[in-house]
Order: C-alpha cells, then sequence, then structure tokens
C-alpha cells in the first residue's frame, strides 16, 4: 500500500501517512491534536481542518484521483458555504490519498487545559496500609537455622507485633542477599499480611502515590506515607483525548476499533501515569523502586480502559461494570512502573456511571456522617450525585448532563484552555458584556489586549444565567425577540437566535463569538438534567429541603456557584452553604493511601449507597422536563430571596465566594 | 574476540565457540551432553575428551598458540600416562584457542537417565482448592443494573453456598465477553475467595498438575481434579543436570558464575517444566490455558534456583533457605505457561536441607498418624530421614550421603541410564558375579550380548553388600588380600585393590568395570550417614527398635532391600515390614493438588516436624564412625536370624520383594 507525505501547519509535523488514513488519524499518528468530539461519529463538526495543497488538485471534487476522497454528506451538512469556498474539510472524513498540506485552524486545536488541581490538608491521621518496620535480628546458626522469611516475621511479632504470613515473589528474590549485606539490620515494608521489601538499615520516610484520573486531567499526589501530606504533585491531560473527548466518545472509539482501540487508549494512559511517576519521584529525590503502594480513582469507562477490560458495556443501559468492589492489583500486573511488588488499589465502583471516582468523593465528604441533608454535585461530562445524611442514609445517581457544561457541544465551547472567556456579566441596564479570558490577569472589557477564542464550561453557564437574569432568555429559554440590544441577532446559515459574546475584532479566532439557542438548551438539559436528579433523590430521601450542596471536582471550583442556583442547578439552599471542596474524588484516593480505617470504609460505603437509576423512575420524564426550566424567582428561591431583592449585593456575594 | 569451529564426535555437532571458553563450556553451547558431577570444581575427573584434531598442534604442549591452553596439574592429576598419551584431557580445563575435533568417549556422555515414576492410586477423596462452578445468571437491567462480578457472586453464593471476594486481573479482561456471549450460563473457576476463569456452559472435567523436581529427575502428574487420578505422567531429566550433577555443584555453578549462573539454570528448569506442561496437555487434548493449578515439590537448592533466588546461603552451614512456608505464587510471576491466573503452590521446606520434597514425603506416608514407629528414609544424593509415630511425634533430619548412591564419585559409576549395571549378586562359593544390565532383558551371565558401561546405585548398593556377604570385604570395608578370586586385584596407578565386576570384553567401555576401595569407602560413607541419622533420631525419641522402615523415592524402588539393611544402611527391623513406596515426594505433590485439607496438612506438619541438625548433636562423629562399619552379623539384626541362617533363603525373599 503506498504513503503519502502529509504535512500540518502551523505546527508543521510531517510525516508519511498510508493511503486511505483518514485526516484525523494522520494527525494523531504525527502528535498533532485535533479536536473531536464526538468520536469520529460524524456529529460535531469540530474537527474541521483547511487543506492548503492537495485539495481536489489534479481532477476536480469527485475524482478518486484527487489527493482526498470526495465530499461527504455529512460534511455538505456540517460545514457552511463559506467554508466549502476556502476549502475546508472534516478530518474524520477525508480520507489521504495522495500528498497534502493541511492547515489546523485555531478553533480546532486541541488545548492544554489548565490544570488546576490542589491538594488540600487532609483531617485523616496517617494509618496506611503499607507500613514500615525496622527491625535487626541475629544471623543463622546450626542452632538456630531458621529460614529468612519466617526470621523476619518473628522479628516483626516480637519488635512490632506485628503479623506476617507471605512474602512476595519479587522481594524474595534479593531478600537474603540484603538481610546479610545490611548485617541483619533492615526496614521492612509490610503490606496486609504480606511482606513486600526490605532494605538495610532503618528508614525514615516512605511514600505513597494517590492518583485521580479524570476524562480529560489526571492528577497525581506523592504523599508522605508517615505524615499523610501530599509532597509532589502533578498533574497532566489524559493523552486519550485525542480519541475521543468524552467517556462515551472512547468507548465508540474501542467498538469501532476492535482490538487495537482499547489497546492504544490503554497503553497511552499507562505511559502517562508512568510520566507522571518519574516526575514526582524524581521531585523529591527518591526512586520508582521506593513507591510500594498506589491509589487510583476514576469513572467507569477511564476504569476499564485502564484495566484493558472491554468499555462497551458501561456505555450502553443499565451501564453494568465488570468489577465493582475495589480491587488491589500488582503493579507489574497492570504495566505500572514503580516497585514491583508494589500494590494498585482502585477504589470500589458504585455502579453504572457511578464510579470509583464518586466513591473517593463519597469517603471525603462523608455525607452519611453528616447531621445535616447534604448534596454533593461532582460535575464532569457526566454528573454524579450523592444525597442524604447520617440519619437518612445516602443515595447516589448519575446523570448525563452531557459534554456541554465542560464547553462541548456548544458553537464556541471549548475545554478550559489559555483564550477560553471563563467568567461573564451582563449589565442589567444596558445588556452589554464584560468577560474575563483565561490566560489574562484582567477582566476583559473590550478594551484590553484581545484574544478570546471560545468559552469554556465556566463562562457558558455564567452568560446563560446572566442571559436569563437580565430577561434576554425566558423561563423557557427561549431568546426575547425583544431585548433591547443589537448583540442579538439571527445566524443567516441556521436561521438561530444568538447573543454576540465577543465581536470579530475581540477574538483570535476571525470571526464573532457567540451564544446560540442551541446552547442555551444544551445548558438546560445539563443542568435540568442535575436538578431532576437531585429532585428525586430527595424524594426517595422523603425530604424536601436541602441544609448544604458540595460541587465537587476542579471543575466545581470555578463555577460561580450563584450562577448555578440561579439558574436552577440544584434546589433552593442558603447559597451561604453551598461549597466548593475542589478535587474530592482525589482527596478520597489521597485518605485511602494513607489509612487502610477509610480503606475499609470506602468498600463498605460504596456497597451502602444506594443507587438511583433515574430512568426507571416514573415521573422521570415529567420531573425532567420541569427541571429544564429556568426558575421562578420568588417560588423557587426562598432562601435567596432576600440577595435577589438587591442585584448588586449577590454579585458582591457571588463574587467574594468565587475570588 | 576471535571464534573457532569445533566439532563434537560421535554426535558431530558442531559451531562456533568463542576463544578462552572451556571445551565443557563448548559442548554445553552446542548441546554436547558431558558428564560433569563435581561442578567444574576440577575434582571428579568424568569429564574426559580425547582430542583428535587440533591437540597442540603447532607448536607443542606448552605454547600459547596451540588450539587448546596447555596442561593443568589438576590433569596432571587425574589423567593417567594412557590417557595422556592417547591425548585425553579434561573438558573443564582445556581452554579453546583455535579449530577443534574432539571425541567425548562413551563413559563420559551424558546419557538420559531411565525415568521410571509411576503415579500410584492416592487414598485421598477429592477436595481440591481449584474449584468449579455451573452458574446461570440473567442479564443486566436497568432495575438490576449490577456489576459483572457481584453477578457471578452472587449466583456462585445462591447455587452452591460459595463465596467469592476477588477476581484476578486476567480472568476480568475478557469476562465480560464471555458471560453475554454464553448468554450468562457459565462454569466459573474458583481458587480460595478468587474467580480466576469464567468459560462458556458447563464444563464436566478440569486438570491440575502435579510436579516433583528432583535434583536429576523432573516428574509431571496431569490430575483429573475431579477423581484425583493422574491421567497423564511425564518426566524428564533435569536439563540443570549440565550445570552440575548434584545440587552443592549447581550451587557452586551459580556462585562462580554470578547472575548467569543462576539465570541459566532457572531458565533450564523453566523451560523443561514448560515442555513437559506442553506434552502432557496435548496428551489428553487440552490446553495450557485449561490448567489453572499446580503443585511443587523439590529440595531447598531447587527450590530456590526455581524460584530465581540466590542458592548460595542453602549450600552453607547452617544452609538457612530463604523461604520456609509454602508459597503460592500466580504461573505469570514464576515465568510458567499455564494459565496466566493459574496459581503454583509449593510445598513447605521444613528446614535446612529438608525442603518440600520431604514435606511431600511427610503427608504422603504420614508417620505423624501411624500407629507404628516407623523411618522413612528417601534417598538421593540427599538422604532425608523422618521418624516417628503418633504418639512419639516425628523428628526429621538431612544426612549428607553424597551422591555416591546414585554412581558419582565411583570410579565406574554412572546415573540409571542404559549400560549401567543395576543388580549384582556374587556366588559365595565361587566368589564369581552375575550382573543385570539396564536396557537388556535378562541377567547378564558373561554368555549374552556384552554392552556393561558403568554401574547405578542399585548396583553399586549389590555388589559392596555381596562382598562383605562374601567376604571379600570385611566389617572395616577393607578388602581381604587372601579372598580366593582372581578377580580381587591391584590398580597399578593407584595401588589400590580393587574387584573386577566385568572383564573389558563384556564392557562397551574398553577396559575392566571394578569396585575399588575407595568406592567401598564412599558407599560405607554414604550408609554410615544414614544409619546414624536414624540412630540419633531414635536418641531424640527414646526409642530404641523401629516397626517399620519405607524407602521412598524413585530410587529406593530399585534397591534391594535385603542389601541396603544387610550392610546396615537403617537399624534392625523385620525385612517384612521393610517397604519401598515409590515417589511419595510427588505423592505429596498430587495429594495437595487435589486435598486442600490435605494442603493445610502439609503446612502445618511442616512447621511441627522437629529438625534436627546431627551435626551439633554432641557423640555425632562417633555415632558416624561406628556406623560406617559394617554389622555384626548377629548382633546387629535379630530380627532377620532366621533369615541369614540359611543364605539361599534370604536371596529367595530379597528377590520375591524386589521383583
Amino acid at each position: 500500500m503506498s504513503e503519502h507525505t502529509v504535512i500540518f501547519q502551523p505546527s508543521g509535523r510531517r510525516g508519511k501517512i498510508k493511503e486511505g488514513e483518514t485526516l484525523l488519524e494522520a494527525a494523531r499518528s504525527l502528535g498533532v491534536e485535533i479536536e473531536s468530539i464526538c468520536g469520529e461519529k460524524k456529529t460535531c463538526g469540530k474537527c474541521k481542518v483547511q487543506v492548503e495543497e492537495g485539495f481536489f488538485e489534479k481532477y476536480g471534487v469527485d475524482s478518486k484521483m484527487s489527493n482526498l476522497t470526495g465530499w461527504t454528506p455529512d460534511e455538505d451538512r456540517m460545514l457552511s458555504s463559506a467554508e466549502k469556498e476556502n476549502k475546508y474539510r472534516l478530518s474524520c472524513l477525508a480520507h489521504v490519498q495522495g500528498e497534502l498540506l493541511v492547515f489546523v485552524p485555531e478553533e480546532s486545536r486541541g488545548g492544554q487545559q489548565v490544570v488546576r488541581k490542589k491538594a488540600g490538608k487532609l483531617k485523616y491521621k496517617p494509618d496506611p496500609a503499607l507500613e514500615i518496620f525496622y527491625i535487626e535480628m541475629s544471623a543463622p546458626s546450626l542452632h538456630d537455622p531458621e529460614d529468612d522469611f519466617l526470621r523476619v516475621a518473628k522479628a516483626l511479632k516480637e519488635k512490632h507485633g506485628r503479623e506476617v504470613g507471605k512474602i512476595d515473589i519479587y522481594c524474595l528474590k534479593t531478600m537474603a542477599d540484603t538481610l546479610r549485606k545490611a548485617k541483619w539490620k533492615v526496614t521492612v515494608f509490610v503490606w496486609n499480611d504480606q511482606v513486600v521489601r526490605v532494605v538495610p538499615g532503618e528508614v525514615e520516610k516512605y511514600y505513597g502515590i494517590a492518583v485521580d484520573i479524570g476524562t480529560t486531567t489526571v492528577a497525581a499526589y506523592l504523599t508522605d506515607m508517615k505524615t499523610g501530606r501530599a509532597v509532589a504533585v502533578d498533574s497532566k491531560m489524559n493523552p486519550q483525548v485525542i480519541y475521543g473527548e468524552d467517556v462515551m466518545s472512547r468507548i465508540t472509539y474501542a467498538m469501532q476499533n476492535p482490538g487495537v482501540g482499547l489497546e492504544k487508549m490503554n497503553a497511552a494512559i499507562l505511559k502517562a501515569l508512568n510520566e507522571l511517576i518519574g516526575s514526582l519521584v524524581e521531585e523529591i529525590g527518591v526512586t520508582r523502586d521506593d513507591i510500594l503502594e498506589m491509589t487510583l480513582v476514576c469513572n467507569t469507562a477511564m476504569h476499564h480502559i485502564l484495566l484493558g477490560l472491554n468499555p462497551e458495556h458501561v456505555g450502553v443501559a443499565p451501564f453494568p461494570t465488570a468489577m465493582a468492589p475495589a480491587m488491589d492489583i500488582k503493579a507489574r500486573d497492570m504495566g505500572l512502573d514503580i516497585n514491583k511488588s508494589g500494590n494498585i488499589h482502585i477504589l470500589a465502583n458504585e455502579a453504572g456511571f457511578v464510579g470509583a471516582d464518586n466513591c473517593g468523593v463519597l469517603i471525603a465528604e462523608e455525607p452519611y456522617n453528616s447531621e445535616e441533608t447534604v448534596l454533593v454535585i461532582d460535575i464532569g461530562t457526566n454528573g454524579e450525585l450523592l444525597c442524604g445524611s447520617k440519619k437518612l442514609g445516602v443515595v447516589s445517581c448519575s446523570v448525563a448532563t452531557g459534554p456541554a457544561l465542560e464547553g462541548a457541544q456548544i458553537k464556541f465551547g471549548m475545554r478550559a484552555a489559555p483564550g477560553a472567556i471563563e467568567k461573564v456579566e451582563i449589565d442589567s441596564e444596558t445588556l452589554e458584556p464584560r468577560y474575563k479570558v483565561i490566560g489574562k490577569t484582567d477582566w476583559h472589557t473590550h478594551i484590553h489586549e484581545i484574544d478570546a477564542k471560545g468559552i469554556c464550561g465556566s463562562g457558558i453557564i455564567d452568560v446563560v444565567a446572566e442571559l436569563f437574569r437580565t430577561g434576554i432568555i425566558d423561563r423557557g429559554g427561549r431568546f426575547s425577540k425583544h431585548a433591547p440590544t443589537k448583540r442579538l441577532v439571527k445566524d443567516p446559515d441556521t436561521g438561530q437566535m444568538e447573543y454576540i459574546l465577543a465581536y470579530e475584532p475581540e477574538t483570535s479566532i476571525g470571526k464573532n463569538i457567540s451564544i446560540t439557542q442551541g446552547d442555551v438548551r444544551a445548558i438546560q438539559l445539563a443542568k435540568g438534567s442535575i436538578y431532576s436528579g437531585a429532585v428525586i433523590m430527595m424524594k426517595r430521601l422523603g425530604i424536601d429541603k436541602l441544609d448544604k450542596v458540595i460541587l465537587a471536582g476542579a471543575f466545581g471550583s470555578h463555577l460561580n456557584q450563584f450562577s448555578c442556583m440561579f439558574m436552577g442547578m440544584f434546589p433552593d439552599v442558603d447559597i451561604k452553604n453551598v461549597y466548593a471542596v475542589g478535587n474530592a474524588a482525589g482527596d478520597g484516593a489521597r485518605l485511602v493511601l494513607i489509612n487502610r480505617d477509610k480503606r475499609r470504609e470506602a468498600d463498605e460505603m460504596a456497597r451502602k449507597v444506594e443507587y438511583l437509576e433515574l430512568t426507571v423512575y416514573e415521573n422521570f420524564e415529567r420531573v425532567f422536563m420541569e427541571a429544564m426550566q429556568f426558575p421562578h424567582m420568588t417560588d423557587s428561591f426562598p432562601s435567596i430571596q432576600h440577595v435577589l431583592d438587591e442585584i448588586p449585593n449577590w454579585k458582591k456575594i457571588a463574587k467574594e465566594k468565587n475570588a
């Protein structure tokens, strides 16, 4: 089969590509990131590229002899006539047939998301499953010829009261020589009833690593096992992003590429984890061999891909996972490059889409110990909700928010990367917006330097809340044709109304950035699904009022809580009792790393939480339709009436809370 | 570094050999087996080869320019002047410096030992640690979205009352698809609390493999786990033999070749085991993947080499093993090619040189359940003894028999391979011998076809016993110069007396086969060490009479029990109560494979047996010196006086017992 040179601009990456590969596949193989939200289902239209050379060069549009295969009906539908004229193609639909020079426009480029995962202080005392003990022994003699292992076991018992019955084979391979070299004075690493490492002399400090594998971001916390403190933190993009932006597209990718798809994504995440481990141990001056325990949280799809399990079934109702309980897997069996005898502890999946990450949230926030009734919302591509209290017990559910809240399926949506509009306010009088762009220190007021490229999740939530607050959209989410602002226009291509947030001269993409009627609908679906989940859970618990709402997840920390509440993302609650807790899933991973009671608690509570499958709830559709509406100001939010009464004041509160 | 072509005859094997390698190393790398009993310690003189071309060709004996390095003092000592004249060298001492044609004389060729390990019927009811269960489940639904694992666990509990909490990661990788393909009707393999395999439909039969890794022979028993029957048996030489004939030479080899020595021997035994597994599963028409449990017994040195553990320490007093308790290791971690989720169970080492093989003997013979006082002798390169009863408890010890009983360190000793003299009788009147050669159906009487090549262990024991019985040697083991036989001669080279068992025309090695004074001494040392071990154990137990003696080991089955007793290998006992039980260690491996109570019993009893370190016993040396003597006819064996009274009669009994 012949190969052709393909070059991507502006990165300049080039290489030989096999005839018949799509431009998207070519880009991936050359390390060029192109947005692909739908996982090549030909529905998102995000993977646009402009063909600079090789476009039907020789024989015209329909010829099989051109350097790219011809138009497809999907492209006809998703590309505007202007784009077609400018030689745009969807890279997932155009197949290489000859040499090409391709330009990836900024709006299609996969950007490095801004990763902000801090490690707070954990309130639990360290008592890790992995322990170390210093022991001294006498050497074997003819009168005491006992084997090395029982000699070590006896010393552990006598000096520390610790019983062991096993030893990992890889540890055993070097133990005899270590004991003799160290003159029988060693530090022993014990994991459960197993000796996993023996090192000469007395070791004071030792470390473990807790990891939160998100769909988009992977965060790793290297933790001092004696103090429980995260002494080094690092994070990176989940490299699986190039195979699909959300879990469903990755599941689709695995299904459409049997064998290789799963294998590639599995290899990608393992590589990323091994790189993170490498940079963390280097940062504090230890080695990979010094790490003998890792804990992992992730959603069910990430869980399956990480373990090399077919993720197909978790993508189809009723979304059964292969394995709910927590697992302990030897590092060597997972391909993770720490000590071969090291253990990887993966927290329990709760059920369906409620994965180990939610189990992390569960034990970090402990709703089952709360005197108050609390709703925990972990917002991501899927929302996972927990609701309950010590008295009521805890229920969980998963809601399909879709990727809108993270900026996907939004016309100008993007990840929280430089150039993204992340905060928006609309003036109640003039209906003019002001916005803040990631990577800029100041608010953008149409005066400063211009580089808006799109809108990320927090920006979208802000703008929709503001459009509603200022009356530009009504309770049903429809644009009011009579709103007195010239920013409200009709898209000539689609006939849809849209609100122009940034005019073309203020952007770096050569066109207006706007919020369309479709965007508003997508946000309504997302917030409605969370709200309806909360309502059904409250019904199940027999309550009609929440005491507290916790927004978990790095994403949740960046939301304007007032915007969320104002647009009706969750039921009424005193805004003072709405908290953003950051990466609670990561906190959970750290807790089980340093405290074995928490580990037991995680396994136990994951099973005790009652999972509600919302779609089988009899009134689900009615509840959901109602939840999609924006709220009545007065009826829906008794708790914040005093705030709403004075508009400038709630802004002040919101600002303080989101500073 | 330059390479030279080296050819070995009569096999005709040839290849390029790096300059500086010894002829023995060259032979190994070309797959030519040369006897090497001492493990290249330059003491055995067994690795003789005749150099046909390239012998000091160009520049004489001492030249560094010849095709072999020059004489060594060790060769001067160990080669006769005739051998030197005929260009014999010791292959471990001559280094390649140019092209060579080398002849390996028959006496130096490593022969395939005759492997005779049969599998008898075990008396325990199968109740294996690895179980299978057929279950049927309903598919997940929105009302019952439970994960696959808990669904399987629930079905196991409900239908079979069996609880599981874990699943092996490699099993999990394919389970989801298997369950769906099989429409939720599957057979589940459960090992302890762990699901290790899921296959579609109902499986009736399943198998495990028990293996006895001897220093010389590896025997494997593929066992039907439901009936407990060994349905296929295979065995092969332990390929480590080329690195040394006994455990000490292999330990020495590992020490003298740090890193690579252990690695090579480890790879060799794993390869042999994987070949055995392959031929066994093929024989009954299953696959490697169908095997999920193996049990192993072996001595402590084999144990360490098999697991890749440095065997150095088990070779030096006080011989501490790295690990005494039984181990369970995943097949994938050992490099054994069965199902990746399969388990390898290695029985407990008792202490020092008393390894897992003796643990196998222990639970097969159960002296701890015996109403009679029993002595169990597992004769090999090392003898391992057990002594005791239900009432007295059980003590064990290891005795350094040396390799003499297996034919090594005996002038014409060889393994029990074709050409070996295996049975000997000497006529009381004429003092003429008759003998039986392995590979011949009839007794050799100097009339039939001639092909004796050497003497194997059972033959040596016979001949020494017969020499003593007929008065050719006295109680001290000295040849009686006045014995009326022309077969008693003096070796002109050494001045030692020897008894010619076969004259040169009757042999295939071109010389007389004789028993030397040194050979008799070696056998005295061996039998004396066993006898003294027995005596000390009996003292420790406070008894002066045995009820029963059990000779364990394939080797033990081939011994003339009367010869053993007659020469004083063990204390007096009624000859009717001397039993050969065959491969009891292998029986032990099979028992723990099919019965989990026996597995628990093995762990427990291995710890309960009291190990006696003979060398620290205060009268050890005196006891040993006495035990080396041949016994007083009348004083030592009251139990067989009635037999000894009529010489022809005891021969008849011996013949019946050893038929």
